[in-house]
């Protein structure tokens, strides 16, 4: 199981009038998650930068299962989930102490940097965590 | 059908490094489109805070088919979908000229403003947009 | 006086818990004066991008004077300022209604994009602008 | 000198077309800074909201030095500045490493919150950060 677990703090900027994290700031606690499960195993994002290629997503879901308040302290796990050719899926659990607040996943394409065309992940990338 | 369009124009705040809209930002042009949806029909949604009753998400899909390139004009359309108990579905469409380039969905529950409990949607809700 | 006006409406995701716009979101509704600014003369910032040119900005300064409520409709007004060198400032004033509720001001450097060393403006932004 | 240090990871959201971090994201990273600096002295900004206080900003200032990149690990210094009747100065500077990237401040008014009227700060926030 190729795993990572991150903490991070939910800012005032993050809130809303509800006086919750703002549903569009989830995306940025996956990638938050995301960014520490490929640096947890020596191959951070940009990695992938310097060999041209991205990991665009290509679909999200958000569960949202309680609200995050302004200052709690998010534990975001983010876990490899199916690769399949040039597509990825991760998936991500959010917790504020030990209660799941919301869970998701992310599948993303291998992409060329510019061109944005889907390419073969790197053999290294498969290597570590497929 | 309860339908309304919206034009949004992408920012130079909503790119990032691959030259595209971030993904977080779909988020916020769903949000666009649902204002102008509730806005279009007479029943915006500060009505609703007056009633003392919010609708957060509890869940979103969004499917990213093609980048949004800064100073695009995206064409958001926001329909109602199902609506159930204090359950709402709202379905969009984003488009740069003729071109789909995401689509999804939010779904909400109404709740108490405050206690974030849920309650039943205003009479006048379920009247406009059912 | 060269000198553009925009309408644009605060979003949900544009609060936070105090029940007003958060202070981060006005750098953006800036740059989206800024943005009307340079189209309004057939001049979009996408032409400087054409030319492989950039506009970071290196200083920025904003005056909070009274709070924007979601659903705000904000006039934002942008215009030129100092222009001297690679260097260009550029003012604005927020209004909701009549009532001014911020200004401020963005100072840029004209810059190559990739090395983003600083470069002289083109001649026809001069022309347009100045 | 009432001061604290904080890391911060830049975000691929945080990024634009040019490379960077967006202009508009430095005021969030003042904000992490602003936090670090209550908690650091055991009256975090939750406990002026237990007191129904807040600290909007009504000025703000940033100087961007160099470009800040993805995956940077920003140091995030805030210091408490000039503190007189309702109002409140705070610096900041932001490293990469050991360069400067960025510097400025924001002045806050404490008002009550709700009516967001100006408000006398608690004795024991002056008697911990004056």
């Amino acid at each position: 199981m190729v795993k990572a677990e991150l903490k991070y703090r939910v800012l005032y900027s993050h809130t809303d009038v509800m006086g919750i994290a703002n549903n569009e700031r989830y995306l940025e606690y996956f990638e938050a998650g995301r960014n520490e499960l490929m640096r947890s195993r020596g191959f951070p994002y940009t990695e992938l930068e310097k060999l041209k290629i991205g990991l665009p997503l290509i679909e999200a879901k958000i569960k949202y299962i309680a609200g995050a308040k302004y200052d709690d302290e998010l534990r975001i796990t983010a876990e490899m989930g199916k690769m399949q050719g040039v597509r990825l899926t991760i998936n991500y659990k959010i917790f504020v102490g030990e209660k799941l607040i919301a869970e998701g996943y992310t599948e993303h394409a291998f992409v060329k940097l510019g061109s944005l065309k889907p390419v073969r992940p790197p053999e290294e990338f498969i290597n570590i965590f497929k």
